[in-house]
């Protein structure tokens, strides 16, 4: 037996989300089928980060064991040619040792959030991007984004749907950088709650629209209640960019 | 009247090309028709150039008169609005004198042709780019590319229906940047052979699988015969990036 550790691309878009369920296709199924295609077993992927219905991936990480003798080569372009025509990719494959656990081993999550700013609707970017037609102000976003960096109770950006055991995390990075009409906003943390990134998203939005102040920010981080802070921005912007594990 | 100038952007994937054709739907119709449902006026609309089916535009331009007495941002909406849902929007819009002419006045045209250089073939950019699996040596195609800058008769590298009444062409920018797996392919001049831009990319591919040198690029320009130079690239990866007219 081997485990193997996956990388991979999609397009969140025609998805349920990564994790399988009744409801639609999932990148989970698609990738569990395509690997039963070229090695006849059936089981389960286990990934980094679930991520939702409508959300990308650059760099989602999952890992397998594989009972078949094979090379990472071999792996990598097998699924490729059963997940056709499916929007997922393998980008990435390396054997790993049996203790590497694609989800309790990451150290480093990286996602990131992309705005079109401007009038007129996306295009070529449908669906892979939150459009805003209203000017944001990025300097007022990346303040206020400060105020959100560092170890806080996040209860205010976290869906009630989400089933971590402690509403308390480091966020290391949260930038908020314009490129003509596209904002980025690169968040990173060892994790995160459900629906976090949206939630700052929608919420800086405010800021950029200049209907927040960087103390209403800071106000919803500190009343620990959903309720205060701002909307859950759509799934399209989202991208899981990368997942780090400390070096074997 | 009033003579607008529009910048239009689109994704050329569902359509049959730029210009109106009985076999399919173009861009030029679908924004002829928004033109109509907003001003009543059934109009032509002239474009800088007319992209080829599958070709994508972040800055093709288009004029059009208008009788209706309005503003630029309420053209702008309008269009846009009746637009949807087709992947076409103006991106901008200004009125200009009537000795402007989107084609005629045009002094340069900039495109791009994007190249995904890696195994995986796309997910989110799929339609978006040219999927070439073998690596591609960037170096040796720059080398290669330096040969085709300038003014030289460029009758290997132009589509049998070509209209163009001179094969002779000058050939400003040719440049060619790798960013991770992509590889961006500018080219600029003041105008282009049918097919110019893609028969360029089809033929620097060569080159950068190591099948054709610098030497058999310089022979086949020399050639002045299409059956001489490289295949055609599929449209997936041209972009018309920016046309640009002398200041008025």
């Amino acid at each position: 037996m081997t485990r193997w550790k996956l990388t991979l691309e999609y397009d969140g878009g025609p998805f349920v989300g990564w994790q399988r369920q009744d409801n639609g296709p999932s990148v989970q199924e698609a990738v569990e089928r395509a690997i039963h295609a070229f090695s006849g077993e059936t089981l389960t992927l286990h990934a980094a980060g679930r991520t939702d219905a409508g959300v990308h991936a650059l760099g989602q990480v999952a890992h397998v064991d594989l009972e078949k003798s094979t090379d990472a080569d071999t792996v990598q372009n097998a699924i490729n040619f059963h997940l056709k025509p499916a929007p997922v990719a393998i980008v990435d494959v390396a054997a790993v040792t049996e203790d590497f656990h694609a989800r309790f081993s990451a150290t480093h999550r990286a996602y990131r959030y992309r705005i079109l700013n401007r009038r007129a609707p996306p295009t070529l970017l449908a669906g892979r991007v939150w459009h805003v037609a209203t000017p944001l102000d990025t300097a007022a976003m990346q303040d206020a984004a400060n105020a959100l960096i560092g170890n806080h109770d996040f209860t205010s950006f976290r869906a009630a749907a989400c089933q971590a055991k402690s509403p308390v995390k480091t966020l290391d990075t949260l930038r908020v950088d314009r490129d003509g009409d596209e904002i980025a906003i690169a968040v990173a943390a060892r994790s995160f709650l459900h629906h976090q990134v949206r939630n700052i998203a929608g919420t800086l939005k405010l800021v950029g629209e200049g209907k927040w102040t960087r103390a209403d920010v800071e106000a919803a981080l500190a009343a620990r209640d959903r309720s205060r802070a701002g909307p859950t921005a759509p799934p399209d912007g989202l991208y899981l960019m990368r997942v780090s594990y400390d070096p074997a």
